[in-house]
């Protein structure tokens, strides 16, 4: 608590002042930490260490007498695809296992979708405006990618449910250049909020002025739980079955946070329809993809039951991270922001004073702790109120993210008070 | 040694028949052999067995302190840059790892040219005719990727020492509508042949009238030797450098043969300019390729020397295959077909009479041999004199082999005395 909202202007200066003073003590100890991405630490990857050397001469062959080491499979072994169908919630029909990396696969799609179209549609490179939206603030690869094919990125306020899907609704049913939307409808990147049963019933029943407008539900913390009482997210492609809407949907997920990070596998899950006409698009760029990394997968982890112990001991290295952090936002800043206290995921999305954001991440850079840059959470990296920041705690130890965490209140403190004395 | 060409058309007649007969002996058989496809075997891969156990945790740390588990080194880790670019002939900062497909790299190089364009010219999507050169015979899934994206494929022939040149030159310097050309320069994919180091300097000279015209020289066999009086390819960026044409070629290769196919590591060359640009626009598809997989081609190969240790491991195995079909062809078909003995590569490439490869393909087919189908070869699938075919013997035991050349020569006969008597 800092009861600045009572401090006439003087004790505001005073307040700076003293601040400024702990501040420059702070950048004399050189810190270097980085709480900008969201990186697992060592000690988790460690976790999976096993799948480095788990794999015999025997389990070369496969069920069906093929060898994994060699070419073929293009939509992944059949042991692979059951795995994740199990996490996911899908038949292993309606799901393709790809490379490493599921933010490739979302590219590799919408990039087809530029170049050759969806389902027989206008390729979107010959369309005068593609528009995607974007619930903010949201994950800046995701935007990324969007603004790199020249997408019109419309934002769309997220609330504590989701994203606003009255808006939703509004652009998706009556706009056919409206051709996608980014979500990661559990744990939210940053926001850490899960998509409620009702929006996710909503996005079920669009019915999309588009025939190619796809919904990129990227599940990436499906099983990122840091506590027992999770968020349960309600099965999208499910859903969707009951209004015959599945193709729309194309879900992601990756082992990026399970097993390595750039190093596990990925996935893309739609209706068998859409999954078949995947594969066959994919044949044209590659012959298959890391058949040999996905047997590892299957083989260290066993089974769905395998991956969720597996995720409860990441989920044990991780609490006291995110709790380290919370402590002290709420004994530090309470009453000058905002958070949503995350029970899974990998960011705590933090909302300071309007105009703030910025000035925050320039003095914890200028005190050695890297934040992501203001704005990132944004389409075009601009928030307009300029007030959101993501804070990834996983990669930091607790003892530097205490000093982390204890430095960002500081500097919050500092914008918030400036800010107040320029009004 | 058939003798056909002196025999009158009674005589053929009679050997149609006796041939026929013995056909019909070898469908009871009911063969099931497959020599389609490039694929190593499965003693091969054993080789590389060890690949999946190398690593020990002490292994996770780079050179300079990052873990190898975690997201970053979007070129690869420069381990593997060093390795790679060992063996290709280049310097680390010439050399990007990317996954373990450089099929998906030249797709994603010609996607980005479509969507993005190449250096700042008119993206590929907006003209009106993209045409790509194409030696033929040549590779299926090559002419796959330019199909896919409409391009016009203009067929090559080629000669003995490479595609024809004059007519690279006549097109490249000319029609600034050319925009790629397709190469595999060492031990050719199908016809085994390497390219002379004239053709290798006159690729290096051309004046390309597109400024994004690029070489796409897939050295896909560039350690693929199988006798110690391997072929020689001349470093073609090297070559380029004196003529400051080096942002001209896209130079490929994989593991996918040295270690496991699909599961290997895949890169791609170019001038130090063209590879920051290109690190660049694969930095918005991905965060970073499989750096675990690098890790463990690194250790488990250890430097140039021990690949091409390795490659002689290879070689061995695949000798005797390739001699026991080229003895097979040389004693049955040498007076009514032609082939190039390669000394390397996976390969051969077999020309039979205009006219009688789909015959010979079909004939073969229906006795349980399978083989690429005729055409494959071709732009379109479509060898306009339909005498191609190409034979892959690795992936089949030597005993299968022979019975595998056996019935081939034998089909051969057929379609030829069917094709004379049809005259």
């Amino acid at each position: 608590m800092t009861g600045y909202a009572s401090m006439d202007t003087l004790q505001l200066q005073q307040e700076l002042s003293a601040l400024m003073q702990v501040y420059e003590d702070y950048q004399k100890m050189k810190l270097a930490l980085n709480m900008a991405r969201g990186r697992p630490d060592k000690e988790q990857m460690d976790l999976a260490q096993g799948l480095l050397s788990c794999l015999t001469p025997e389990d070369m062959i496969l069920a069906d007498g093929s060898d994994v080491r060699n070419y073929g499979f293009l939509e992944g072994i059949p042991e692979a695809r059951q795995l994740i169908a199990d996490l996911m919630g899908h038949t292993p029909a309606e799901v393709l296992i790809c490379g490493s990396s599921s933010l490739n696969i979302m590219y590799d799609v919408i990039a087809h979708a530029f170049t050759h179209g969806i389902d027989g549609c206008t390729p979107w490179a010959k369309l005068d405006n593609v528009k995607f939206l974007c619930p903010v603030p949201g994950y800046d690869r995701h935007f990324g990618i969007s603004e790199h094919f020249g997408c019109e990125m419309i934002a769309i306020p997220m609330n504590a449910e989701g994203p606003d899907m009255d808006l939703v609704e509004q652009y998706v049913n009556n706009d056919p250049s409206v051709k996608g939307l980014w979500s990661i409808p559990k744990y939210s990147n940053p926001s850490g909020i899960t998509y409620s049963d009702e929006v996710v019933r909503r996005f079920a029943q669009l019915k999309p002025a588009a025939k190619d407008f796809r919904i990129f539900w990227d599940n990436a913390y499906i099983i990122h739980d840091l506590y027992d009482h999770h968020d349960v997210l309600l099965n999208l492609l499910e859903e969707c079955k009951k209004y015959g809407s599945e193709d729309m949907v194309y879900e992601l997920m990756s082992t990026s946070k399970v097993s390595f990070a750039g190093a596990g596998i990925a996935a893309i899950a739609s209706s068998e329809s859409n999954i078949k006409k995947l594969a066959k698009q994919f044949g044209v760029q590659t012959i298959g993809w890391n058949k040999v990394n996905m047997l590892s997968h299957v083989k260290f982890f066993k089974n769905k039951d395998g991956v969720l112990e597996h995720m409860k001991k990441h989920a044990a290295l991780l609490r006291p991270k995110f709790a380290a952090v919370l402590d002290i936002l709420n004994a530090e800043v309470s009453d000058i922001a905002t958070w949503h206290n995350p029970n899974g995921g990998y960011f705590i999305s933090f909302n300071a004073m309007e105009g703030c954001a910025k000035r925050i991440v320039q003095l914890c850079k200028e005190a050695g702790v890297v934040l992501t840059g203001a704005g990132a959470t944004y389409p075009y990296g601009k928030d307009p109120q300029d007030k959101n920041i993501r804070i990834a705690p996983t990669s930091v130890t607790i003892d530097e993210l205490k000093q982390a965490a204890t430095l960002f209140c500081l500097c919050v403190k500092i914008a918030t008070v400036e800010k107040m004395l320029e009004k």
